[in-house]
């Protein structure tokens, strides 16, 4: 590892005293009353020497650098985890760094980071809210603080978006099981009142009433969030025989993985057991042994939009509140086809 | 959603000005020369209408709050997603906020997070340092900001660091297959001067050469970060017949997901045609045909010992650097036998 070059280093090789070293060459106007042959030959001996500037204490001494900071639900989930990948590539393309926050759907812990962030002037926010967060965006609001809401809105709250259509992607899923000539199709999602949980069961219930279906309690299976425990029981009883469920679909990625664990875990076959159709990517959906159907979200896109919106708010450039609802993409594998 | 209460509400029903009702409720100590029926009413309407003070505002005031900022290699990594969220749930409960930076193993990424982060008064780091970042390791000691490296360190460096016994790691990983009878064990592996990868590395070799076998360079298949084209064609090489590979150990979570892709692809079945042992855990082990053997490392250990080291130096408990190193845990499973 080679040493770093200090100030004092090139003052010692040049034979003059270090603040006149960093008074050269900070002085990039060279505005500078030192003897001009002395400059250039301290000059040229920070080049010679291969001088880096110290970094840290330039942008100390510049102001603030700019960063955005970003709230997701869960860090360790990994649709999460690649959309703050997508928004971190994007905001790099324009200078800004992303500090990530997760709140874990917690209402204090999303108050505790946005404090965090707001007393460590973030320029702008990013945020995937959690259930019951209105107020707090309220506040960021009121505060003139710009930020964008990603995969998650609130009807009664005036704010900028970028989300999926929720209703038609669940809608498109189960026209697809539809297609394939399931009725009993099973519908698993989290108990919550958020605005997607709602689109998305609205979307499933509406698919199947236009194919002439009504809506079966039997068929729905709804969880708590971060209760695997709760989760397991209530699954395994919507696969009980007597329900008789021919396919599921599946509202989010935790829960299709949850859901897939335990359909492999009985020993049942995709799909001629049952069929499925999960929601998001998953590394998991190309490794299974049968190629599972899901609903693609589009990351970069939203990770791009996200980016933008919000620096249109920080560049002044829009002050209006911009709506972004973005399509989804149905792959539809072999695991949701219906034995013949 | 119930409206949120104000000051000026309380002032409207109090019938006095918003100041007023400002100034009684923040003068927690009743210092003040306001009438006191005036105060004790402007109190109780306060709670009455179930007032909640602005949270945002108040931390403002108060001075900043605690939080530690956490810089991994790639958030969309699951690894450190999962690693993030075990620092995250230990810093909570010492009333700290964890604010993540990915730097994408990049040495200009990892310079402008930490100036990012120090420009804003993080209190300390927790960071899984790229390769090249010894000499930004090096400003933070000597600017004394105080940090402790996960996952990986320099041999070099004086630092605190928690990381795993990464050669103990692949030398018992490798001593299942070999104990399974495999001969022929092949390695894959990331191409740097990091030190885990050459820890793990010289466990690999060490668990051949105790058990009377040389390594051969037609068993390495050593890959660029982050180029999935040239893994693609080094790894179907690695698997061409003639080489002979009965078994392969990678020695990271995203070496193993995306080797197994292509292992699946070809058709080739585990482990009958070719036994397998992964690093890290993945939602896609339990869910492959055949369970995925894997070296686990101690995630939420790794996550605790980190905060621990770091809030002892913010505390000034500690001056001394504190090296860490935790045990893995080897889950041999199917994937690593032999075909009898």
């Amino acid at each position: 590892m080679s040493k770093k070059i200090s100030l004092k280093d090139i003052a010692e090789a040049v034979g003059v005293s270090t603040a006149l070293v960093s008074y050269v060459l900070n002085d990039k106007d060279e505005k500078t009353r030192v003897n001009k042959d002395t400059a250039r030959r301290i000059r040229e001996m920070a080049k010679e020497m291969n001088y880096q500037p110290n970094q840290i204490a330039k942008s100390l001494k510049s102001g603030r650098s700019q960063a955005i900071g970003l709230l997701v639900a869960d860090i360790s989930n990994p649709f999460f985890g690649n959309l703050a990948r997508a928004i971190e590539d994007e905001a790099k393309k324009h200078g800004y760094s992303v500090l990530f926050g997760s709140s874990d759907e917690d209402l204090e812990n999303s108050q505790r980071l946005i404090d965090t962030f707001v007393n460590r002037q973030i320029d702008g926010f990013i945020i995937a809210p959690a259930e019951g967060t209105v107020s707090q965006l309220e506040y960021l609001k009121s505060a003139n603080i710009p930020f964008v809401l990603i995969d998650r809105y609130f009807k009664d709250l005036e704010t900028s978006y970028v989300v999926i259509d929720n209703f038609d992607a669940t809608y498109q899923a189960t026209r697809q099981l539809l297609k394939q000539g399931h009725t009993k199709i099973a519908y698993v999602c989290y108990q919550n009142q958020l605005q997607h949980t709602a689109d998305r069961y609205s979307g499933y219930v509406s698919a199947l009433r236009d194919h002439g279906l009504s809506e079966d309690s039997n068929m729905i299976c709804e969880v708590e969030f971060n209760n695997s425990v709760y989760f397991r029981q209530k699954f395994i009883e919507l696969l009980h025989p007597e329900r008789g469920v021919e396919a599921i679909l599946f509202s989010t990625n935790t829960l299709s993985i949850m859901g897939l664990k335990i359909v492999h875990e009985l020993n049942k076959v995709i799909p001629d057991d049952l069929a499925v159709f999960c929601f998001d990517e998953s590394e998991s959906y190309d490794l299974f042994y049968c190629p599972i159907s899901y609903v693609k979200q589009p990351l970069s896109r939203i990770g791009k939009e996200a980016v933008r919106v919000l620096l249109e708010q920080l560049r002044g450039k829009s002050s209006a509140e911009q709506k972004v609802m973005l399509e989804v993409e149905i792959v539809a594998r072999k695991s949701c086809q219906k034995r013949k």
